[in-house]
């Protein structure tokens, strides 16, 4: 869509041609990130794909080569010099019976790890043979978490009650900010002459990341005003933002979702290639026992390539993956009778028997407005979901990712167990025949 | 480069024209996933969007028009529809003294987060001002750990010791499977009737994910032939692979690389709009204290947007930023005199001063070889960073690409934290004219 | 107060003779603990005490000598043989300006670590040096979080969802059970299958945990009766009850008490032997960034040690320490002028200058009455401290003792912490010396 | 043995008089800690009483009737006052099957939570009826992490090589200070200019700690005299001491030690009350998936409870149960054919079946000489397990009281994890009969 040779637009200052501009980086008359004010985004990003390649010797010619209007990304990146190209495939469709996505699916992920799509492929054809998975988004709320300076414990604890008393006046100030966040709520935390109030918003269908600190800065004024608390940085840590923290493993961030599936005997048979049984043994040592024994806060085998594969072919942040893939996988072997029956009873097996499966994502920040999602490719993969844009009712479009996301991470979950459980299986068959 | 008109070139059978092949998945005849099976790579990935697009009713030109050759990726991607194409913004040039990366580098940046390349490139300049951020790789060794099922304790204990006994043979048919890796080390962990072994490997410049897991297969079927130890999972979660783990962060995975950098206080003020003195306040009260109090396992405020912007422009797996984002940041103030004369002595602060910082990443897997490093614009962002390929001596090029992402992510926690703690001071100096 | 020549009532049966007794236990008649049945409490264990000297060949004597009454304890113990005598010493008095707490107060240790209760002594002269130590109880609440099976996602989130709406009943059911309990909240949490209902309750000067473990089941008989839920066990770790999790860190549990102190570098510098800011330096460089290296869940220096000797003096409950120590510490050298007009100021630090620390306790489970502080030395040191017994108002008297030991856990820290610093100071004068 | 009257003995000057030492500290003529620099322990410690009395107007009499000599606890307390009681009671026998316990062994357990005996008696009849707990010790270390401070990462980085190039060097100076411990590993940590080195000692039959601190501090002045390394603090937190942390449970600290036992079904039956299966159900829900929601580092029901119960009974260090309690604990419903088989046959559940159940403690701080072990009650407790004093070969008593609280903890989660899932049952008959 669009190369060098495109970059043909030199204007009377000949600023706006590329070679022109790049001359001038080199001379020291520009700053490479200053290119945009002297020519439209394609001509600036052209001239720094000159500027790279001759300082590096490097052909960027692929790089050029983007499918997006370079105007249309300047609230994405600065420096622009064109486009990282991942491979997407689709796995899918996936049948999710979620109270926002309701329907097949496919799954777009973009990625450069091989045989991750045909594996989450075949957890996908497992679920959706089994009548498709089950999802719920259970909580929502971005989000920010700054950190005031107080005198000491006694001022501190001074203003966590004022805080807690005036809720009211710091939505106010926040929802100032934003026609779309709702303030939920504000926690604070006091640790010495340190005081963190973390607030969590409901943002509709956007991620809401950058609205909940404009909101918060807001807010945190009015702290400002009314409180000795004086702020020492917008955000504390306790948000927490793109860190594995247990506070969002526990309270949520962003999307908290949960997955399942039952699948039948024959069914986990015939798509995965083991039983019930050894895929639950395999989750037991594996995702609980194995991450236990890890100091790990994620239980699962691969939630993060799913996460990181959706988020990126659907315009997510992509450093949200780090908290967006803490999951606990859990898988029973189930008899077909109710488990307390068993427990108390006979103890007999059903040779039909099932598989449960599910996951659960606490931290999912996802969303179809803002951000990365207008982009030429990532709005497309969007749209293939179903969720571009704002839903109807507000916030419908984020919760249905949210779901399908976790539908997909089941599937990743299921296949990648059971391979490995199969493994095992195959080797003991060989064992057998020597 | 490609878009759906090229796909022209239907042969006898009509099995390689997309419109034809795609007719044949809506009649059920092939499978999504069968595609590749009666075309090229590119007429496939056509006859897919197509079935997509008709299911759908999504225009998917901009997923189709990418800049790959399609059969290029076919050891990175299933299913394949095109590409997601994200924006490469690049910042620096910053000056790095490590022991594999010394000199100026780009560092190229995928995201689509407005304002992440402008702050990276901010703490670029501030590091390079300063003489340049200081790196070195202290640990290598990509990591695989099966987990074993024996019969108890007593079992388990014998199947340790015979371990540490044998890691020679284990090594020998390890490395049997591979021309690069080399096992360093077998570590047995006994929980109950499980015992898993964490085998960690040199991987030279691969990142060596998929060459541990083959070598650690074959070292697996000599434990179960020469113990009474039954394989259950090839990966038993105290690799920890994708998930966030304290056995990581405390033993390391991939590269363990640490950064830092002295700012002395005019630089400090000039580039980063702040103090020395204001910049270890906010890192201290947010990224120790902050994170203390949250649970977490990050300790930093956003290794993680680094990390996941260079690993998407240079082809790294996209997953391992969640312990690829493993950070501890650091920030003094220092007075330019000892520490230890300062404690001592008479507490004099000389109005030069200095801003030190530091950051460890525990767990940074990279490759320069293998993975997503040989597709069209990632291998032109690892040409620019100067490091494609196989280094010379091996694992040359992966460590260079570890420390200038640790000096990347040094240069986003300057930046950030000096911005967190600046709009403090801006907002002090409201006040006071208030 | 008691030996074995005490048992002397010997009734008709011979069942309350020792000697009979041990002999009918010898020839299986009777079991270990059975004895009760047979005879008054402290023939009984006297009774006890000769089968396992028999058994043994052990001389009980110390053990038997036992100062409280033996039919007192029987609320605290089964098959009693005797006490564990511990050494304790009194630490203090350390002045507390809690809310709760506000006066000077004496601080029972019960330990066989050697120095540490003159360790504790020096961090108390120090901070009654410096006007005292603040403290604040912020949160109150000891939970009780059993784990219900459901059938899946759906069901589940439809539970979850009951409960938030009828709170009210849970609690009626709940508070039936006690006459001093109430409910405060109950968090659901959804993981599969599994339903986790947190219940937080407000539980005066008692501990608290058999009355919260009661109330809730009445509370999860409820639950079963009026949805699908089945109560799988009372208490589902989310509690969490005697493991060190990051859920209480988070949310507290017990009580939630922070304590602090301003001290001048005078004081610093004779009680302390050291700086200020080499006080901050180890604190940083120990308690918060090795912390973070380590994976812990723990920021202090000593916290347990002092938790741990104040609990068993004063009759808590020993294995709640586990708990009950999560502490982040913290300290900074302050310049004796605001902080703020120090970051942008003239970096000029006064001479004079002070210490100010702080310890965090996010979850110590503390009672005044019911468990062990009935008992005669437990009472007796509970006295001491001036908080046995039911407060007034209600609750008071937990809240004073939660204050004073948190004032007890800061000197610990001041005391340890300052001896490490300078440790390194007499080093670095002997370094001069060389 | 002992009380206020027995300190009779005036001296000519006056010193040894309790109530004449109580006047003078009340003058301000002493202080409370300088006691013993003019009378005896026993005289001082009275001494010390009546100051206290007088000051809080509380009686000290229990407190004052103790049954161990004042100046044996010399080493253990300062500013006695006398001893904390608590009830004693003991578990057992429970049969071991280890390495350095093999037998039947009395668990003497001191506490004063009601039930905690009798639950812990109760698993060990279950234990015991199953032929008893296998237990082993996997790994031995006392540890010991001192931080220092370098310029930065480049001489942090030289440093760490010198260590692990010398570290023959530091175990002679280690060594010199000691007859007993050997040093087994040092491990460097970089994180900016901290560099912490983690030693690793075999302390024999000793707990260890004052050893390996004293070991470090003489090669700690190694590192300071051969690098340009410089000592902060001799603990720098990655010991970890007294603190919940990932490095211990991965690495171990103390001894790593685990237990398990297979127990027919009609044991579980009769003396359980429950199955096999419903204690899999409890303890997967609650210890496993419930810890790891919780965001824990302990995966069990009760370890501390029997760690802390053990350790103050034999004068261990009381405080060691923040570590000493990491414990996972995992259960399984097993068929009594063997799991491979039943993963890929007939799913037939034999009506026989068992119960396996496994405690994993990764840092279980024990010593048998040294501490509190000399002390009355605490070495006669010793004794009833027969571990006390030094073992032949050394260590064998510390390895076997590791292995016999290790076989108690599994009593104790096999006895609270049934108690909750019989709990259920009992409630799903009750249910059966509305």
């Amino acid at each position: 869509m669009t190369d060098d040779s495109d970059a043909d637009g030199a204007d009377a200052d000949g600023g706006s041609d590329p070679e022109a501009l790049a001359d001038r980086v080199a001379d020291g008359d520009l700053r490479l990130y200053e290119l945009e004010d002297h020519a439209d985004a394609e001509t600036a990003a052209t001239a720094r794909r000159l500027v790279v390649e001759r300082d590096t010797g490097v052909d960027l010619s692929a790089t050029g080569d983007y499918a997006f209007a370079a105007d249309s990304a300047d609230s994405n990146i600065e420096n622009l010099v064109g486009a990282a190209q991942l491979p997407v495939g689709v796995a899918g469709p996936v049948t999710v019976r979620g109270e926002a996505a309701d329907g097949d699916f496919y799954l777009p992920i973009a990625t450069t790890e091989g045989a991750l799509v045909a594996s989450v492929n075949r957890g996908c054809a497992a679920i959706s043979a089994a009548g498709g998975a089950t999802a719920r988004v259970t909580k929502r709320g971005m989000t920010r978490a700054p950190v005031f300076r107080v005198d000491g414990v006694a001022e501190g604890a001074e203003v966590a009650e004022w805080v807690e008393e005036n809720e009211d006046r710091l939505a106010e100030a926040a929802e100032s900010t934003t026609g779309h966040g709702r303030l939920q709520s504000v926690t604070p935390y006091l640790v010495g002459d340190s005081v963190f109030l973390r607030f969590s918003y409901d943002t509709g269908d956007a991620n809401g990341m950058n609205m909940a600190t404009i909101a918060t800065r807001a807010a945190a004024e009015v702290v400002e005003d009314e409180t000795p608390a004086s702020l020492v940085a917008l955000s504390g840590n306790l948000c927490t933002d793109k860190k594995p923290a247990a506070i969002n493993a526990v309270e949520g961030r962003g999307h908290t979702v949960t997955a399942d599936v039952t699948i039948p005997r024959e069914t986990v048979e015939e798509r995965l290639g083991t039983t019930p049984e050894a895929v639950e043994e395999a989750n037991t040592r594996k995702n609980l026992i194995g991450s236990a024994k890890a100091g790990s806060l994620g239980f699962n085998a691969q939630a993060a390539n799913v996460v990181a594969g959706v988020f990126i072919a659907t315009g997510q942040d992509e450093a949200h993956v780090v908290e967006g893939s803490n999951c606990i996988t859990t898988v029973e072997a189930r008899d077909g009778v109710s488990a307390s029956e068993a427990s108390g009873g006979s103890g007999e097996r059903s040779s039909a028997g099932e598989l449960y499966a599910s996951v659960n994502l606490a931290s999912l920040q996802v969303g179809t407005v803002g951000g990365g999602t207008d982009l030429a490719t990532q709005s497309e993969m969007l749209d293939v979901v179903g969720v571009a844009g704002g839903g109807d009712p507000v916030g419908s479009n984020a919760d249905a990712l949210a779901e399908v996301i976790a539908a997909g991470a089941l599937a990743g979950e299921l296949s990648l167990v059971s391979a490995l459980a199969s493994r095992h299986l195959s080797s003991a068959h060989e064992e057998l025949g020597r």
